[in-house]
């Protein structure tokens, strides 16, 4: 076994409101910064130990797939390094 | 002008408690997922306009500073790609 971690990023799909990222857009250019856009996202770094990248990979897949997204609204990645 | 995507990324410092990472890393055991550790972090995608890599890199720092990041309990790193 091999110790790898995992990093999924959980995004909102193209579409669908993001107030809070909305909110901390209108609030930067309050303080003088110039932006086009800004998207916001979750990212969660998993520690876990498997036989092979690829089955570190197909894990985080499922925890993402189950928990960590809702496959309704959310857009995600999935990247492996070893430790 | 140039067209960059920066990407800030916040994480707790070590030590600070993150209660919604452990009640996310027991969920993932009470599905039965083995994982060692979860660490969750916020992911700003800023789109700027700059005059250079450096420069939107050190717009995006700045805002980070002042809006993005607590000091007190976040690090944070800032990447910057063309868009």
């Amino acid at each position: 076994m091999t110790a790898y971690t995992a990093t999924v990023t959980v995004r909102l799909k193209r579409g669908v409101l993001d107030p809070e990222a909305e909110t901390t857009r209108r609030a930067l250019e309050r303080l003088g910064f110039s932006l086009e856009a800004l998207r916001s996202a979750d990212r969660f770094e998993i520690d876990l130990e498997a036989a092979s990248a690829d089955e570190a990979a197909d894990r985080a897949d499922e925890m993402a797939e189950r928990l960590l997204a809702n496959p309704t609204i959310h857009d995600y990645d999935v990247a492996v390094d070893e430790r």
